[in-house]
């Protein structure tokens, strides 16, 4: 990404440029001396005639990062300082990075049976995301709240949080976060917390406070006034998100609508307190084609990843194609048409659906009217 | 609340007025025929230290409306431009007029067992809340949405309407609407819809499409795009309601707050697009305050109307005490300090709370930055 | 407007009643025991298929207005309790209310040489706008605001001020504000102030702190954090407004738009803050037709006051026509339909354009999502 | 800024990190394969305490810039292709790219007599400043806007304009845009336009057509329906920016307050339509400070560029203290502390202060509510 060449001489054939006399050359070096550089041998780059991004189409298979979080779960202590057992997908366009695109991270997280990742708070603004297990409870602000699959935590920015394990059993997921995002526009702020939660904090109830108080729909509690950023709700249940998936499905079979588009039903994640994005930086879905289902592409600035929840299909961003099947992440770069067909399953299975879980930048762009799509 | 005296003679010991010379008489008889009013012998009406209502507290009784909409039921036919066999609570010091408050209509609506009421649309804003009973279905742009007690129905403003009693026994229940301010304001449209409903939307789903789409709490539907003044879910079942309230007090009991004071759990029905009150102009809240609890006195600019929704308890209007229960209605004015309190109980029974459903107009207050509050 | 009637039987011919049977006659007297009032006979009342003013199209005449304002100027004082030599537009449809429309107050005031209007504050909000005259200032919050004609004082609710005539000559303005909606909302709040302003406010500067502060195109002072409702500049005068009236009309000249339609100007003033309306509950707008010129009829929602700034026409409000001429203050009802002729100059004077002010409560319903234009 | 290193295996005396085992360096190496990369080698580069900007304090000499852009004005065509003679400053932390700070991009632009840049439009969100000279009209959307010594000229995004010198001088001024930000989010878009402006676009007028619907204080144009992303004002002249700055100063020696802090002046440039920051991704303000005084010292989330548009004095950033005076440019890193003293003058010379032009990349950090501030 970067250039590092020393002088910005284009090339001789390079398109549009003047002539490279002595006297240009000259010119050049003047820039250089005084760390300038001009547009018109980097127009090209900078402003394309549609985003090109760096990032590249990428797939990283579940199977795998699962055995590679498992040996870590073995080799490497979760602990102040690390602070998380968390493996970061590195796009092979952004230069070794762990970063997922140019505004996103995503990483499994892995912890051991018993094991607690110490409570620390950052400007960054994160998620966890659970495509299988259960057993870990996120303590936010002292609130457990429990995480199981299908579950999606978000966690705004500058909230105290600590994992623990309360089982005998390991457990992975996912972490989406901005990180990539506030390290270009170098916004992050980090502060350590408790080095150990509190005994009442190592409950394990079945719904965390937050729940209790804002996740009965369009309910919103009298007891709390000020909200800050982000969410106040820590907690969308798969069994919720699910059902609103059937329900559209059902409603589309009765001719009524309600799908995205035929065999395609989606859910955002929002804040019930304002109704926006479930964090300032990143847009939260979850999508559900039908056995058999395709959807047309989509191009979009910004960037998403997204990981099989469930079922297998066919994925296309721009001249890729993958079969994925659960667990299985891939990105979607800036402005790269994106589309995806669910496996035609033999069988009627009722749970036969592709369900994918999408995140993205798109809040980013919306609240700076950058935003365009073209479908 | 009008003042036809044909001249504004103030009487002679009024306070601060210029003594009440021939020449003045001629001046008053002067603006008289020019259609003026001075403000110097208007003021103290007119800018008051605080809101004086001209409406006054007031209770209705459940049982004593409940009858008289039965024998409406008898004696008049629902149909093609009476509308509604809706009867209003008429604010005594509001000269005559079928307003609550100076803003709010409420009045009992009653339909007999096979009963269709009309479908038409109006551009003002209205809810429905149930005290007792179920089997009438309010069909809203052709969703057919189910009411039964404890359910709250919003219905904003110019949205297509008709109710029908799919069930053999009558029922009752309130309507709620801005009637009074669009009268004020002069803001009503009204528009008549179709006679009959086609026969499929005579059919009673236990779910409108509404509640499918919009219904799952934080969650939002992709394909729905832009969303009209109000919230687009029809539906706030009584199921919800009670486990968020219950929610509230399960945490107080925790000590991790979660109540508005103690005792005192209170959720406001809001709309899940935005987050904002369920209609531009209505706000609409249910309390719920445990038995032996007490309320402190809040006054506040604009004026709501109360119905028991369970168990009984005293409730006090400024100078004004009742004792109130099951359906009871009743009005604070704007300024009029309330407070409530529950009946204690000789049992230790579950459900022995005093549920209170509230709306008000606040929504027009906070959007025009007149609100106030004193606790 | 009130309905006092002790008991609300229809006439028997009245449409879609039920026929007044001695059982129903026993039942509307129920119903007037407890203060109840059925719909069906108030429907057409309440809810018109489109809204139909209780406030009439009415004029008065400056030169009438002027007369009987410096009579009062001779035999009424201004002082403490009265507070202000105010004479207000009393609709004929309002029953003798001072209400120019049912949300609107608009007033002649009316202050002597050297003479002082105590300070106040109050929940409405209010401007002043100057058809003639000059030497009166308005010190808000202590900083002395210069009025002049043409000029333009918005002053938002709850904000200190006084008046004070600082020439020999007698001053005479128009006062707009939102009495009637506050006092049919009741959100009400009055609050004396010093009787005597310092000394160092009776200075007279050619423009106020707020202007030096807030009267620079498209800057915002740094040094002023929160602001509080409506407009932050007390002054907009008429040399800017001017121009942008003439500014409009030379683009149209020159074939670039800038104007509403053909020879007609139009600017709204508008909070330099935010950019929204002046004041939460008033719009204020300055109309420009030039000669010969005639605007397209226009209804909305909402009522309006205009005064005639200069030149002279022709004004057709629903059914009725008025030749108008500088200082003429007239009302539109809400959903009346208004046009404008201005006169055919037999000469090619400069200034001959007709110039209206306009001043309205559309705030009101943008807020509430209730407005609704049929041009 | 890329880590370029094939295997992430920390030295082996890096804090809290694990033992290199041979196993863990096998599980190294298995991540590098699966293009991963561990949180625990990374999190103090990627989630600092506070932000650590890349970029670093530095200062472009104005003398230099101008005489190798009059150089470049020799040898480098301006035409279609290479579409600007700019040429930008590259921040010497930034690895050679042309980003002032890793979201700003600052750039001289030169236009020799005559001279036409051609027309295009881009989604990057940009501005002129303008600290010496005269006679380059900048042709928005058709509207030739005049360019003159303290003026600037906001360009939102995707607005076709050309520049076109009507002079026999040339003109250098400063473009800046958003251009790193929108490079790392990759959200451009490009688009050639006509490759000659029209005739009747050629004209020099003195204001805008933009200025005269949108340049007078307060006052809302009705002719103008939607309104695009940024400001509909095009030019924002120093006539009126000097003498708000005037204002506040004259204020404050009248001790009623209006400066930012004692000697300190204001403004930032506003879109009138709403008053928002002039563009949706930068902020630009313009400080006055009076000679002898001094400002305390700022940190902000969020870098800036600055511009000496008058005075001199000497400006720290950091650790690093520079002289300055007009024309010079120098570039405020993220939570890097920020002050400036003004030169205390020996005369009493009316127009001794120092004036600085900012701009900078706030608005991206408070629309995602990622604004912080330290002073």
């Amino acid at each position: 990404m970067t250039n590092t060449s020393p002088v910005h001489i284009p090339a001789v054939d390079a398109p549009d440029q003047p002539d490279v006399t002595p006297a240009l050359k000259d010119l050049y070096r003047g820039f250089e001396q005084e760390l300038l550089v001009p547009l018109w041998t980097e127009i090209g780059d900078l402003m394309p005639a549609h985003p090109r991004s760096r990032a590249v189409p990428h797939l990283w298979r579940w199977q795998r990062l699962r055995r590679l979080a498992a040996e870590a779960g073995d080799l490497v202590p979760v602990g102040r300082g690390g602070e998380r057992r968390a493996i970061a997908l590195a796009n092979p366009g952004l230069g070794g990075r762990p970063f997922a695109t140019p505004t996103l991270w995503a990483a499994i997280q892995y912890l051991m049976p018993g094991e607690d990742a110490p409570e620390h708070r950052h400007a960054q603004h994160a998620f966890r995301f659970v495509v299988e297990g259960k057993g870990v409870w996120t303590v936010v602000g002292g609130d457990p709240v429990p995480m199981r699959r299908g579950d999606f935590l978000p966690q705004a920015g500058w909230n105290w949080h600590a994992h623990h394990n309360a089982t005998a059993e390991p457990m992975a997921w996912i972490d989406g976060l901005d990180i990539p995002f506030q390290y270009v526009t170098e916004s992050q702020f980090f502060e350590f917390g408790r080095d150990e939660i509190g005994e009442t904090e190592r409950t394990t109830p079945e719904r965390s406070r937050s729940e209790r108080l804002w996740g009965h729909p369009g309910l919103r509690p009298l007891s709390v006034g000020a909200v800050a950023p982000g969410s106040p709700l820590l907690a969308y249940k798969w069994e919720f998100t699910d059902r609103a998936l059937a329900d559209q499905l059902a409603m589309e079979a009765e001719k009524y609508g309600g799908t995205v588009e035929p065999g395609h039903a989606a859910v955002r994640y929002t804040n019930p307190h304002n109704g926006a994005d479930v964090l300032p930086t990143i847009r939260a879905e979850i999508h559900r084609i039908v056995r058999g289902a395709e959807t047309a592409p989509v191009r979009e600035t910004g960037s998403s990843v997204y990981q099989v929840f469930d079922g297998s299909g066919t994925v296309t961003v721009g001249d890729t194609t993958w079969s994925v099947t659960r667990g299985d992440l891939f990105v979607v770069p800036s402005w790269v048409p994106f589309s995806v067909k669910s496996e035609a399953g033999d069988t009627d299975s009722d749970s036969g659906a592709l369900d994918l879980f999408r995140f993205s930048d798109s809040p980013v762009f919306e609240a700076l009217q950058l935003d365009r799509t073209d479908k």
